[in-house]
């Protein structure tokens, strides 16, 4: 499944990036590469992007978009290999609370502006941490489909496949049926050399299948691709990590209505399923199953985190899910690991950092998630207290709610993006009411 | 006043040291040298002692004492010089997370165990950031004589020998306004070698006072001196940082009744009056000026600390103190840190990390001040809410509340722990609760 950890990676948020047209600029901040020793004295700049748009002077709430792992990535690879130890959720932290200091600071323009950090997958779960973390910095938080329980005895490894099954099962039977029957149809005829000729003709691969390793690698190819068409599964067309059509797997399943299909037409089915992922353009030359699916994300640095901190097992029994069993085998994942990047993961690191499932002591999080979007089954589902609420988007897909709006959204996500602006407006308010008993409350706590 | 940066170094409570016998088993815990970065991945064992004297089996809750700037030094002094930059706030907060992940994990005795953290001082503060950091691994914190406002803008450099000045003054105003004029009187009767001869063999010098820059160390060491007796000025008989007699302060200025005395009589009054911190067992043959007032405690670590994120601001006018004036200059005071250590101190650090006055969202903390305190000048005097307390003990000097009880107490610190009582067995009622409510709400949170 090593595929599948590049998954998450794969979510760089659109909001910055998307059709729709947003102006900002792009400034440029120093921080240091390791906030937590004074061993380490070397720094680099981070980049940040402004949209003043919709500024209120004296005092206007900033919101502040908390990253993702594309953007951090560029750090990692475009610095010295030394560094990218420094590449952590707690080192990303520490560089918003200095940016955001920074920016707040007495003299500065944003000085009364209190802080909303929001962010999506990844982002989402920096946007929550951020505010448990620092919530002198933060007077709130949205996080959009934020994984944040999917760690090692939070959450069983199962979960997350059953998701990307039941969206295909959603659409038909016949299509999760014929995804799960296709592996065993992938092996047999991938057994001679003449099949996996046969293969790489029909399916127009660049790289001809040669050996049982080039098999695997396909496979965890389609299932990745199932995995982001589940993730990208919005109700109109979108350009996030493809050219996609609106409910793309609806679409990719009317290409399989038969799972009774032999194995090679099934195949040939199939390949018409995942073009409406691959090829939604019709411009895609042949299929380069050794590029991930979302390549120009640059998710080396994501891959990093996965082999520290990030370690998020996953699972399938190809009963309840339309994959191959596979056992989640930390011993084998942790060897990988070391292999490509001389670490051994930590599988309980984030939630000694972070709390895990203890996170009542929190405050001002909105946790929202999908329940198209397989990340859902790591995501916080039921609120916490008055203040940390789980908001549920049946309809949504992955942090379909971070989107521009759109008329084919659908009234989950609207009555979402409401309570938000309740939510914030409350945050807001309690930062004022804070600031203004804060005065006056500690301006004599001097003693004569 | 180079000297009082150490001052805090000085207060290793004594709870675990005290003439009071208490048993305990001394264990080893290994944790990384850096935990916050995947660069470094040298180890180290702190040590850590058990008591285990009043356990109570099947969940009791474990008292967890968060150290202070003495046992820290250890590691900073036993170890390669290039470790030292990991001698932050931080690490020992991780240490801590580290240490009681490891006693409460599922298979042991203490895997039902609240953790109620407490600490003196430094250690008082590391009590309360330990709750902010980590509530989901603290249940509560009581944090005596914490000075976690005592940073660069929120708290008038002035402020802490004003409180210094104030138990002199309350023992009797000739004794404060002597120790006032004293200053001149030293810096008169040592301007000539003549004088210094005198004052050398006046007060017993172990090295005579050869030229200018020992008399400015003899007055940073009479500050220290002052500083100490203020800060143990407790209602019975103490062997802490040195042996000293009940209300030493009384003791001392009985010894200095009349401020009109001329300059050399003053110096001899002066003599008798610190006899009473540095000699009060009559066995010290000489006093040693170049050994800082507590040098048993290995203060280095903590001047480390002082010099990059420890940063407290203080400073003296001569009008509404007994010191001579003395500005906070923190040009110099970098200066001379990169002198000593090649660091450059970060004087807002602390408030990024930890919030400063902003800490309304916390909760379940103690801020407990002893009002004879010069460090209650940093402490938190007034309760943020409901959880986060403050309490007075109008009588109290250093931390006494962490002391054994002794027939001496003053009703303010009978008072102040019978509060803690009340407020730990919430903390733990509260946590049993949650802990509930977890298992309940969030044993569903998986998706089918």
């Amino acid at each position: 499944m090593a595929g599948t950890v590049a998954s998450l990676a794969l979510t760089l948020c659109t909001l910055l990036s998307t059709a729709y047209c947003y102006n900002y600029s792009t400034e440029r901040f120093r921080v240091p590469v390791d906030h937590f020793s004074f061993a380490v004295n070397d720094t680099f700049e981070i980049r940040y992007l402004v949209n003043a748009d919709h500024w209120r002077e004296d005092g206007g709430p900033i919101f502040f978009y908390t990253g993702n792992e594309g953007d951090i990535t560029m750090f990692a690879e475009n610095t010295e290999p030394k560094y990218l130890g420094y590449l952590t959720s707690q080192q990303a932290l520490a560089d918003y609370a200095d940016l955001i200091k920074y920016l707040t600071a007495n003299q500065t323009e944003y000085n009364k502006s209190p802080v909303i950090a929001f962010g999506g997958s990844y982002g989402g779960m920096l946007a929550a941490w951020f505010r448990m973390k620092y919530p002198h910095i933060v007077a709130g938080s949205i996080a959009a489909s934020a994984p944040i329980l999917q760690f090692t005895g939070l959450t069983p490894c199962e979960a997350f496949y059953r998701i990307v099954t039941s969206d295909f099962e959603a659409a038909s039977s016949e299509c999760s049926n014929s995804i799960r029957k296709s592996w065993k149809a992938i092996n047999n005829v991938t057994s001679s050399d003449g099949g996996r000729a046969w293969l790489s003709s029909a399916w127009q691969l660049c790289k001809p299948l040669q050996k049982q390793g080039d098999v695997s690698a396909l496979k965890d190819w389609l299932i990745d691709i199932y995995t982001n068409m589940a993730m990208l599964n919005y109700p109109y067309p979108t350009n996030f990590l493809a050219p996609l059509p609106a409910k793309p797997i609806k679409v990719a399943c009317q290409f399989l209505p038969d799972s009774k299909q032999e194995e090679k037409p099934l195949l040939q089915s199939l390949f018409k399923a995942i073009s409406v992922y691959t090829n939604y353009t019709g411009k895609t030359k042949c299929l380069d199953i050794g590029e991930d699916a979302t390549s120009d994300l640059g998710e080396r640095g994501w891959d990093f985190q996965a082999c520290t901190e990030m370690v998020m097992p996953m699972c399938s029994d190809g009963r309840h899910d339309m994959f191959e069993k596979k056992a989640w085998d930390f011993t084998q994942y942790s060897d990988t690991c070391y292999k490509k990047w001389k670490v051994r993961p930590q599988p309980d690191l984030a939630v000694k950092i972070y709390g895990g499932k203890d996170i009542s002591t929190t405050s001002n999080i909105i946790f929202s998630n999908g329940l198209l979007d397989p990340w859902s089954s790591g995501g916080v589902l039921r609120s916490m207290s008055t203040s940390v609420r789980a908001v549920i988007i049946p309809e949504g897909a992955h942090h379909l709610d971070l989107r521009a709006s759109n008329p084919a959204d659908p009234t989950s996500v609207i009555e979402a993006r409401r309570a938000y602006q309740y939510f914030i407006s409350t945050w807001i308010k309690q930062y004022r009411k804070q600031q203004t008993k804060k005065k006056r409350l500690l301006s004599r706590n001097t003693t004569e």
